[in-house]
């Protein structure tokens, strides 16, 4: 891709207020964005998440009263809930070290440096209250792959932090599964009416934001 | 873009363990990816960090020992810092209002409500332990975002956690700024000697992290 490509749609792009509620991602790219965030890197590869697609317009009407009436929830054609383990165990490590045996066929004894070195961080006792913030990291890390995937795919998105958690956790059933949610996005595509799209992007001055040491 | 494309970039990313250190990323490329960080968005449009683009190479010297020696930190052809506010300010607040009146040419009183909204959450007393991670919750979105453009771009990079951010912040002297550093990312290009190139990627299986609900 070019760099005035990507920059280009990195400039359409937009939080898209208004969705078209009669358009519908196409299969084929739905299954792409999902590639997408399934690829997005993790700490340690640990991937501390799972995608919610929410598609049963019946628990989006419900999560949306949560999320300050937003109609997005219900009008875009996919949203997607980012929900992380609220802590780590053994047990998630070494599933996850099953998985590496399985994919790359090494050895299991030879990822024992590995695997010393996570249960070192993500067992200790002091890690824990911090378990949710590192994976709800992972979980942004996620969404911006996502947000410009969605992009360069020419697919209008908004990232939505404005809901009530504890609300959709309830409504989820993510308590009993370990899992809290963190952040939401909702794909599909514009809505005409939608005076967002012609606002200009706000972004502090490149020379604020980045410095060159 | 096509879906393939995109995830045919995403496959062949990796975390880059070995980068070549007589490749430079092109001034023109560079500056592409320094805008597809400023252009990400966060929240509220209220970019809390900085992206600090290290090119002194007696400071990455320095810095490297607190990255556990990795050699990304010297030898990759980019390194940048990503730091966080470490609070918000009414300042802060009011700085970026100013922004959106001086862009969108609008009245600074059209921004009231927004300004109440933004106030009445993130300078409530109960916020402010939160604000670092909220902060870094953005840096992260910037972070999967530069990850991302750079695949697309074909430029190689890693990710890195593994470092100390108290002794970054003590040689980037970011605690007298108001900052803190959350992560880093490397960018170049992978040297042929990089055996982490060849290795299968892992990922746990799409059905274990997509639900459809």
């Amino acid at each position: 891709m070019t760099t005035e490509a990507l920059l280009q749609a990195l400039r359409w792009r937009y939080a898209t207020k208004v969705f078209d509620p009669n358009r519908k991602i196409p299969a084929e790219i739905w299954s792409a964005l999902e590639d997408c965030m399934v690829l997005s890197p993790s700490s340690f590869g640990l991937q501390p998440y799972r995608f919610l697609v929410v598609e049963d317009p019946a628990l989006r009407a419900q999560l949306m009263p949560h999320a300050w009436n937003q109609r997005q929830i219900v009008d875009a054609s996919h949203l997607v809930v980012f929900a992380v383990r609220t802590s780590i165990t053994e047990a998630d490590i070494d599933r996850f070290l099953d998985r590496i045996v399985e994919v790359r066929k090494v050895s299991r004894e030879s990822l024992e440096g590995y695997r010393s070195m996570m249960t070192g961080m993500l067992l200790d006792p002091s890690f824990q209250p911090m378990a949710v913030h590192w994976a709800a990291r992972q979980a942004y890390l996620a969404l911006g792959n996502l947000l410009t995937a969605a992009a360069v795919l020419g697919i209008d998105a908004c990232p939505i932090e404005g809901f009530v958690p504890a609300e959709f956790d309830r409504i989820l059933r993510l308590p009993e599964q370990g899992f809290t949610s963190v952040v939401c996005c909702a794909l599909g595509y514009r809505d005409e009416t939608d005076k967002y799209a012609r606002l200009a992007k706000v972004r502090a001055p490149r020379e604020e934001l980045v410095r060159h040491l």
